[in-house]
């Protein structure tokens, strides 16, 4: 039986956290850790699999021969228009660990405006006590844009804490218990909608979707007074001068940003100091390498049984 | 048929909120507001009913034949040392809205001290990114102190968020998915936990119970460091200088407090001021006056019947 082909990892992570997960990590096959010295120059034709994160430019080049390439994260966007890409079957990472910190996230981020935690911390530093009685989570419709894994399961959560959930995908999906928007119902669901929760994958449809035209039609005197905008998707989907611009003129009332353009954020960016806008350095969820790892060498070996691959990149649909 | 016994109305909260929603509420037998200035010095001998949060020192002298007390209140405790409290049914306010927002608080204080919040916010006001990778809500214990209606709904919704949550109650609740623990299990209970969350009823088995001796129990070296203290119960169930001084000291790594032995918190308390201790003004969960006048409706309809009250307290624990 000829040896198994080691995995490529060309991973943009913490890279001592890499290299340490790698450690025990495909301990049948090996890997072949670019971010390795010893792995400069090193011949990858013969590699089947590559687990990839920001990979470099010349990745596809050097592998050319890749079975399955397996992504790093939720999204593969960060692969897509990179030269050479093959045509191979695509594997997101879907982790129970990153579903549930992004839902921990999201649920804060809610609350914390339903709850004007900005207002409150304000007082606190002025020892000014000042009781405010706000709407509850059941006065308040939070629209999630996008509905894979991480937007159900936001959105289940965020009706267990009693908020009014509603989802927009889309192509329409039916999901048990929360009214659903496609495509068509745009504008329909953003009327309807008092905090917008943007977990859309990066494709050349949501580049820059979440713009001044769209937070223009969100709910206008709603129970927060004015709409909230949270974006944990990706940054590229958020034009950031419209978000600025809109909660200066009152458009928005505020918003929470885990996720900008060009990251890190710029020390002179304006949105860091804007009132009500909440920053956060892309930490709402990240990947745990040592379950990535492990969801990797069970994908292969569905594979190699000749299995059907789990979490397919649909390459039409770009996620 | 007699003239229905109006009801006598003393609750020390907002007095407009109060007076409006008087105007639509008792349509069949009126009510008594003495925060209403034609109601000094008025006979009250004949008064069956009194809805009380704080009534005046004297409210049980001037109406002695109260059948039914009910508290605005899921507490009583704000009116169990007034002279000549009469032994008749005393009902608590238990109400959907109250719970779900305390829920909204809890949960929402919980995850901040997860998500390091506090540390966030200092390093936006620096233009600082620093992303940070702590624990996931699994990893961390929520030992919740009081499992009544509103320490249960809590617990229910922190291990929806993925917390690991146990409670405590003086005599042993058996709650179906959670770990409990009784009076003499208390201090196994406090090494378990990460998070405490103070939400037991006032009495003088609880008064100045969440002390230096409690916080020196609370399980050290955890996924959070030092453990936290939440408190959405009520203010003298704490010692607040053992607070201050547990924080500063390193016995806990951070609290949140909704309640305080005298409130408004004095403006020259050092809490306002102590690190990773998040202040709000006894505005968790505040009661709900309409949905407050219609459960009392209800009861007296009920007592009326001849049906049994709901939401009794029971004198002998004083909750």
């Amino acid at each position: 039986m000829p040896a198994k082909s080691p995995v490529l990892v060309d991973l943009k992570f913490d890279p001592a956290t890499v290299a340490k997960s790698l450690e025990t990590a495909f301990a049948d096959r090996g890997s072949i850790n670019l971010a390795d010295p010893a792995s400069k120059g090193i011949d990858l034709s013969h590699v089947d699999y590559a687990l990839l994160w920001k990979p470099d430019a010349d990745l596809f080049e050097r592998a050319p021969n890749l079975k399955v390439i397996f992504s790093g994260g939720a999204g593969v966007d960060s692969m897509m228009s990179i030269a050479g890409l093959p045509d191979v079957p695509m594997v997101r990472f879907v982790d129970r660990s990153l579903t549930v910190r992004m839902s921990e996230w999201v649920v804060m981020q809610c609350l914390m405006h339903l709850r004007d935690v900005q207002g409150h911390f304000r007082n606190q530093r002025q020892h000014v006590w000042a009781p405010q009685h706000g709407p509850e989570a059941a006065d308040v419709t939070v629209g999630v844009m996008g509905l894979g894994v991480l937007g159900c399961d936001a959105a289940a959560k965020l009706k267990v804490m009693g908020f009014n959930a509603i989802g927009w995908s889309r192509s329409k999906k039916e999901i048990d218990g929360m009214e659903t928007f496609d495509a068509g119902g745009l504008d329909a669901f953003l009327a309807r909608t008092d905090i917008l929760v943007g977990l859309l994958p990066l494709t050349p449809d949501t580049t820059g979707i979440y713009n001044a035209s769209l937070f223009s039609k969100l709910h206008r005197n709603g129970p927060l007074g004015k709409p909230v905008f949270i974006n944990a998707g990706r940054g590229k989907s958020q034009v950031q001068a419209d978000i600025a611009s809109a909660v200066r003129t009152g458009i928005l009332g505020g918003a929470s940003l885990d996720v900008f353009a060009v990251e890190p954020l710029s020390a002179d960016d304006p949105l860091w100091g804007l009132e009500n806008v909440i920053i956060t350095p892309h930490d709402s969820a990240v990947s745990d390498e040592k379950a990535l790892m492990r969801h990797v060498e069970e994908q292969i070996a569905r594979f190699e049984r000749g299995e059907l691959l789990q979490h397919l990149v649909d390459r039409s649909r770009g996620y």
